[in-house]
């Protein structure tokens, strides 16, 4: 990483100057834990956000298309788990606005400068008295070091919050960028730019000044690098949003070829790939992460078509959970992923052993790879060579508490 | 079905004149069970083969190939289970023609006239000793009515031989067509013609005479409306392969576009469709038969892509073994299918229950939803309302034995 890039310990998004996050409990979740949060910007925050591209899509994630629409700017985000408010039909989309009306009365600002974002059942009414009690605690409990309160009630299956954060100074002032994402179930990854379809609720403030068109661009660049990149179940969902919030307060404006942009897109993506990659060790149940590296492919389509199919295959993750090294599963899911290669030139790594040479066993006893697979963390590298393209994706095994988790999931 | 059609309890790949077959011990399996499958025409047999596409085909898928593009006729098929020879180069290319020309000497017929096919762990070489006793021993035991043998000896994480036969007459002569497949896991369709995509090893024989041409054609819409239409885990494997014999034994010669065409492609249908749902129902772990009718489509690619984006989403699947009702998961899957269509126009039935009503909770309750989950096997109707194309699948739920018994697979 950049080394002008300074990580922030126990960061997140009121790491940023001018901002403020509350999490409370509204409610919504059967287990009594917080299920709100809100984000407010003390100025009005230029924003840019990917959306799920999913057919349908959340009732909150229809007013967020809108506000990018009317093209202004934003003070607050309100959150919600424990109700995805999607498949509700026109009442669903009437209580996504109230959302953000009610947020706008508590906090004496416009209704258009709020966005808002729902995780949790698809398919149930929201429960607006729930809601608005929660819109009311939460706007008088806001304050500058509430990000982590806020990470915690993003959470749906999610085991632990997930935050990240990053400084830099350009001419001895700090910009900073801060995150926050819940992720754990509903995860896969659609590589085209900007679209983004992972079941998460990503949230990213910071102090920089940046215009909008900018802003698009560092955010579908970084989606492209990190979130896109992760593949924890293949579904993706109805309430995908990823929000991008630069409010100016740091007195840095950030604009385009400088210095300061690669500074900016570096804390960025650190911030960004810190939360993809704790997002896929939070997988539900979720026990390996593996990196997949698909190296010397006739093209990126190729190397992202094979590491999409590995990272898909039921049959490669549950040998990852058991800890068999049994690369033919690989082997076949790169065989059957459409991309072109001659079956005779693979060779396969399980972090530095060597598993396959020129498409068959390369004689590294069972053993040896099996000890690689004990570690919590491994990557696999396959190398087509047929070609100079490359990709990675992170992904994960799938357990028995997976299984559990999502057969009985009712929040 | 046409009522023309006799079902044969209990029949298989000897149910047709003119066929004998063996299921032996070779030694393949650990365990100790048949390993070894024969199935020996009387007659030469003309035949058609449907196989992966997967880049890496294992050894036995190129020699059938190659049998294929000589052209002649076949009199013989050697299967083994416990071992694919699948990514083992050269070496296992070898050992493939050398189990066709061991069969050969064995039964006293041409090599060419011989087609091998393997299931089992892929990179591993074959134990050729023990291939050797396995058809030696095979090759003395064929019997006519050895089809149940062989569907036993077939098997590796099935947990019960898949059989199916049925005949009808023509002027007083009985055609019969028979089979037997091996599925469990690795299964996934790909709905291109005569291209076969499904983790199994599927033997059909008929004693009727049919000229290649018209077997092709025959086997080819066959695959396509039952064993291209069964996902169980998305997975497709190197090794997969469907032939189908026709002796000529029954007297009975089968010409296109006659009465006698349209009763041999029942018959056909009737045994490809019975083994490809006793797959679904026999894949690992497998507690839920679910059927997936995606009816008023745009195009039929548009109801296939929905179906097939249901059929492989992880929480659709854990949902159907929870028996929890979370049609959200479904209606998320359908939407990021790809398949076009207006979201507020989808209605969705279990069984005979509405559940969605244009894209949103019919309010059916969910007790009365979850009744219908707990049937061992049930039909969910996506009704797009934007067409007139259609498509079926069967699928199934994942389960707790499905990570155990690929966590912990070796043969």
């Amino acid at each position: 990483m950049n080394e002008k890039i300074k990580i922030i310990d126990k960061g997140g998004v009121t790491s940023a100057q001018g901002y403020k996050a509350a999490g409370v409990t509204a409610g919504l979740k059967r287990s009594g834990k917080a299920d709100m949060a809100l984000i407010v910007s003390e100025n009005e925050a230029e924003f840019a956000g990917a959306f799920t591209t999913c057919v349908f899509k959340s009732a909150p994630v229809l007013v967020c298309e809108k506000r990018v629409k009317q093209g202004g700017k934003i003070k607050a985000v309100i959150i919600n788990s424990g109700n995805a408010n999607a498949c509700t039909g026109a009442k669903g989309f009437e209580s996504a606005e109230k959302m953000c009306s009610l947020t706008a009365e508590a906090l004496k600002i416009s209704e258009n400068s709020v966005l808002p974002a729902s995780t949790g059942r698809i398919g149930v009414q929201m429960p607006m008295d729930k809601i608005a009690n929660g819109i009311a605690k939460a706007s008088t409990a806001i304050k500058s070091d509430g990000g982590a309160e806020a990470a915690l009630a993003i959470m749906t299956t999610d085991t632990v919050p997930k935050e990240a954060a990053a400084s830099f100074e350009i001419n001895g002032k700090k910009v900073t960028v801060g995150g926050m994402v819940k992720g754990a179930g509903m995860i896969a990854p659609k590589v085209k730019t900007a679209e983004l379809h992972a079941t998460m609720l990503g949230f990213i403030t910071t102090d920089a000044a940046i215009d909008r068109k900018l802003l698009y661009k560092f955010l579908s660049n970084t989606v492209e690098e990190s979130f896109n990149k992760v593949n924890v179940d293949g579904d993706m969902s109805t309430n995908d949003t990823v929000i991008l919030m630069a409010n100016g307060a740091s007195g840095v404006e950030i604009k385009e070829n400088t210095p300061e942009a690669v500074l900016f897109a570096a804390a960025l993506d650190y911030v960004t790939t810190s939360l993809a990659k704790s997002m896929v060790m939070d997988g539900e149940g979720v026990t390996k992460f593996v990196t997949l590296e698909i190296t010397n492919a006739a093209s990126k389509n190729d190397a992202i078509l094979c590491a999409r199919a590995i990272s898909n295959s039921l049959l490669c993750k549950t040998a990852w959970f058991g800890g068999d090294p049994n690369w033919g599963r690989a082997m076949a899911a790169a065989g059957y992923s459409g991309a072109s290669f001659d079956p005779d030139k693979v060779d396969m790594h399980y972090d530095d052993k060597i598993v396959v040479k020129n498409g068959m066993d390369a004689g590294t006893p069972e053993k040896e790879l099996a000890e690689v697979m004990k570690n919590r963390s491994f990557t696999i590298k396959v190398n087509l060579n047929c070609g100079t393209a490359s990709y990675t994706m992170w992904t994960n095994d799938i357990s028995y508490d997976y299984v559990k988790i999502n057969a009985e999931y009712y929040t």
